[in-house]
Order: structure tokens, then sequence, then C-alpha cells
């Protein structure tokens, strides 16, 4: 669709970069200052809802995002993963798959929820640098999948 | 665990109502007077991690999540579907399934966001009236996975 960012996928570099692209689905490393690691498993095609896919799709969409998820795990040791296809804004899946520390931003509340605290700057810097390691980490574990 | 309050699934009759129980998962119609149709899928044993499950379990887990997307979208007409799995505040699988409306509480936010307005009385009474066919039409989808 035309007005639809995701359709676009013109990706400016400061929100982000693509760090796998397959013929259905990409994944995207967000720059989110907050939270480090935060990724993007977006559906090549405009669709809006997972059962709007057939089942082999989803299957398909679902590997790659817990394929993200045993990333982030591995690379960055996170108190807890949260998985989220919201599409309230932009009606096109994507999922976030984003790790979460007890001293972010944000904790316990979700993503989208009131900044509850500072984080850190060491640790954050530290979150960083892990994150920069993700890129391969994910294409290693989507390269093993099939 | 013994102080996991999914562990324990004693849920109370305001919080919301067991609407399907498996051996490995149950599905559960919310009660949030914000959000009529608000389903949580709830993995029964005491995992923190989608990738702590097998390839088998995550993949029963997801065909329930969607098994419920697919009778929110006949019954509700919603705007939008939600999915998330959070866990920051309980480290127990759960996942919320809740049908999103441009004039809902929260919207375009998550339910975890802000309240941006409130919906008017008589379309939440509908769709609470809407909501009550969820659970035959949950249990019957279900029914047809298997």
């Amino acid at each position: 669709m035309t007005n639809c960012v995701l359709c676009k996928d013109n990706l400016k570099p400061e929100e982000g970069e693509i760090i796998w692209r397959g013929d259905d689905c990409r994944v995207i490393l967000v720059n989110d200052p907050d939270l480090p690691g935060f990724c993007r498993v977006v559906w090549n095609r405009h669709v809006a809802e997972m059962t709007d896919l057939t089942h082999g799709e989803r299957d398909h969409l679902m590997n790659l995002v817990f394929a993200v998820e045993e990333a982030i795990r591995h690379v960055m040791h996170p108190d807890k993963v949260n998985i989220a296809t919201l599409g309230n804004m932009v009606p096109h899946i994507h999922w976030h798959v984003i790790p979460r520390f007890k001293d972010d931003a944000f904790f316990p509340g979700s993503a989208w929820s009131k900044k509850t605290q500072e984080t850190h700057e060491g640790k954050l810097a530290m979150r960083e640098e892990q994150a920069l390691q993700l890129p391969d980490t994910i294409r290693a574990i989507i390269a093993n999948l099939y």
C-alpha cells in the first residue's frame, strides 16, 4: 500500500538497520536508545493480521520471531523477553522482540508504558556494545533453521 | 512455583473465566471493562520464555493463540487484533489476545499505554454482549484444530 511505511521499507539509518532479509520477512535491529537489542520481524507483504496468513506462513514467521528471541537471550542475557504484534498505527504485520531488564526505562511495564526510571549510562553502553553481536548471531541462527 | 499466580490458577470470578483447558494450556476470557473480548492463553507449566519450550510445544501454543484470534475476529469484528507475551511481572508464559477498536480506551496505543479516550457506553455494552459468544466459538475452533 502506497501510504504504509512498512511497505515502503525505506528505513532511515537513525531508525535501525535491516540485518536479515528473506522472500517473506525481514529482521530489523531497531535503534532505541532506551532498549538496546530491540528487534523487529516484518512480514514483507502488506497483511494486517496473523490469521490472514496461511498456516505455513504463520509457522515461518514465528520460527523467525523465536530465532530472534534465541539470539537476544544468547547475546544480551535479558531478565525477560517481550514479544508483541500490535499494528494499531501501522496495520502491516510486524513483531517486536525486546530484551527487557529490571533496570530498563519501562520495567516492569510494557515498552509502550510510561517511563519509570533512568538506566545507568554505563549499563546502557554495555548493552549497546552487546547488541552489536546480534546481527551475526541472528543470521547464524536463521541459517540453521532451514 | 509457589509464589506464581499463574501456577496457582485460582482465577477469581471478577478477573475472568477459564473457557477452555487442555493438558498444556488454558484459555481465559478476561474481564476487562475497557476491552471486552480480551483473552489470554496460558501455558500450564511454569516456563518463562517461548524458547524454553520445544518446537512442538511452541507450535501447539501458537495454534491456540491464532485460534483465539480467529474467534475474536469472527465474533467481535475488531479494527485490529493485538497479540503479546510480556511476563515482566509474572514470568510464566501467557499470551494476551486483544480485540482493538478505534474508539477503545487506549487506541492507537497499546493496552498498557495511557488511556486516551472514553468509549461510548452503548458501544461497550454491545461489545460485552458480543463477547458472550467467544467461549463457544473458541471451543469450536480449537476442537477443529486436532
